[in-house]
């Protein structure tokens, strides 16, 4: 019995995923389509590239269909990337499909989505997950040739968005909020060997503090906290540092949500120092 | 390999459906559950009807069940509707299903589902989607024939919610708002062609005018936008009036939400007109 | 066509259960993967072993993942329940399980999940449900013997939530309000016979009083409401006790949400008297 898989990632809440499954299911019904995540703040390439890249590295090899899509209906391209595990990631040239594909193994071949025959007859300018995503999806999972859905280009041409990197000080590591899950645990730029090599060695307890720079609209947040090995390591309430399940550095308050304590988002500036 | 499509649609939230999903899995292991929608506004059957007919045209043929039921528990009557393109669609004789079996080719054939032996033993006043809804939808999907649900009702007697039509005015089209979609997009009676026969042809970036009426609660909204091919016609923040993936009038917001910026609902009356 | 169910429940919300899935996929392609709930609010054992305890009696039987795991990364122990309908349970030992497994026929044996060659090969401190109970569940479902995944402890030994209790007294019953359903639906301890014992027979529209006690933070309140079938049995907008699809008694505004308008919440003790 061959499942070929599909998963499935857009920002377009409870309802429209189902009319690109059963665009899907239509062409491919012995597809297994698996959800990724269809509640990505609208709009946000940078979520929706974390929620793809903690994911795909643990499903099956297969076709990924990604649509965190602002351009639709311009002139971004329609794109599809081979990785070197096999899979072909599906999506808007927007930067939404490169971090999961470097997880993948790294980018082998690109390719534009251009070929008529495995869209749906007629393309509307606002809904390509149904129209043009999901079919190229169906078809390539079902067997189709990768060079069957148009010409290849360079990887080096694909738009990419920015990838914030921490720099390690004498004494402190400049970081930066790069992701807030779902439990307002904030993942920050860099790993334990980052923040150690900046401070030294992060023993269980070791005092630290956090500052958040300020921004336009809002002043320098400074969180003293903890290093531990997990959130249950502190009391209830308590915050504290460690190593989240992808081994960044993540602050979270054990049964708490520190980012809606702290008022914090996505891509503001960070300073960690010992204390 | 045989899949039988079963679809699902429901008000019922994140709890309820796996346990109408687990009856049918009970009933018949090798189906394909797809789920429509879950998250539909409680008790809106406008709401659901619009879901139900916006996905299912793109569903594999199958049996489909609907469940927004605010009369469960009163003698409104269940119901199957058998459809031209070969569908059995399952739910509350409300009106939720009509839009939707007119988008499968229309109604062929109408029951109402009353044989037992295709219900749960016990049938609850509260949860017919458990009890009885999904036990048909499992059994039709598994080969029972149609005409053992129960007998067979004249489609002239179903019950049917109001559908508004917009009306073509020397100058001005009158519409009314029938659905918002999950990313604030306003949906109004009514198709390009309607508005050409009021106020004359579309040009690109065309200026226009919708008037949203007073309500009982609410003075009118004035709101000046433009014609365009989509959102991505106007610069981020700006509104634009186009013709949605389904061809209908949408009034949006380019990466934002025109719904919650305006404060509008389903039903509010609105007229358009050239400026 | 083999297709073994594994149900899946978490309070981690849209973006982890797929890492979760992927694990099981790729261990066991043919599984049909049943997602029971994973909008459990966070960290809440009583909601989850609620959510569990609804749906499983529904589902085939079955590998069945709870994951509601405050304690993830401190000494709790990661478990697995073996009941008489023949399902497995796994999860962590906090509670979460153990009503479910009795609805299901009751627990037959219980092991410590602790077979390395189960897991993933790392296992991290704050995601078991990736790196122990997703595989976990994917190997037993695929067919490993239960007395693979570690040694035997006694039943007993399994740490247990309070179970609320309805007190019948000489004209009221004191009860607790055990779950708050999606709709804004009050579950309480009893059934209509322990009612009944206290207050004499339950006929139609017969009125009642339902008295929730102060906490801490706030006053008395005091519903005056009915007896009813169902909450159709009352005009739009009033309240109604009645038995819900489970037979527990359980206030309801008819197409309203009984528990925001009350300002109620899950563990309030409740006293029901004739009026």
């Amino acid at each position: 019995m061959s499942r070929p898989v599909i998963s499935f990632l857009s920002d377009f809440g409870p309802s429209a995923p189902a009319v690109c499954r059963g665009v899907m299911f239509s062409i491919l019904p012995e597809a297994n389509i698996i959800d990724v995540n269809h509640q990505v703040p609208r709009y946000s390439i940078r979520d929706g590239s974390a929620s793809l890249s903690f994911a795909l590295p643990y499903l099956p090899v297969g076709v990924h269909v990604g649509v965190v899509d602002p351009g639709v209906g311009t002139d971004r391209r329609p794109i599809g990337i081979r990785t070197k595990r096999g899979d072909i990631l599906i999506g808007p040239d927007n930067g939404l499909l490169i971090r999961a594909a470097e997880k993948l193994g790294g980018i082998v071949e690109v390719r534009i989505l251009e070929n008529p025959e495995l869209m749906r007859p007629e393309v509307s300018t606002s809904f390509h997950g149904r129209d043009l995503f999901a079919p190229m999806a169906a078809h390539l999972a079902g067997g189709v040739p990768f060079e069957r859905v148009g010409h290849e280009i360079p990887a080096a041409d694909l738009v990419r968005i920015r990838v914030p990197e921490p720099v390690i000080e004498d004494g402190r590591l400049r970081s930066e909020i790069v992701h807030i899950m779902i439990y307002g645990n904030v993942t920050l730029a860099g790993r334990p060997a980052d923040l150690e090599a900046a401070i030294g060695p992060l023993g269980a307890a070791r005092p630290l503090r956090l500052t958040f720079l300020p921004t336009d609209t809002e002043r320098s947040i400074v969180e003293d906290t903890v290093w531990g090995r997990t959130f249950g390591s502190v009391p209830i309430g308590d915050s504290v540092l460690f190593a989240d399940s992808e081994g960044n550095l993540c602050l979270a308050d054990n049964q708490g949500d520190a980012a809606k304590r702290l008022g914090l988002a996505v891509d503001r500036p960070v300073v960690v120092t010992a204390r």
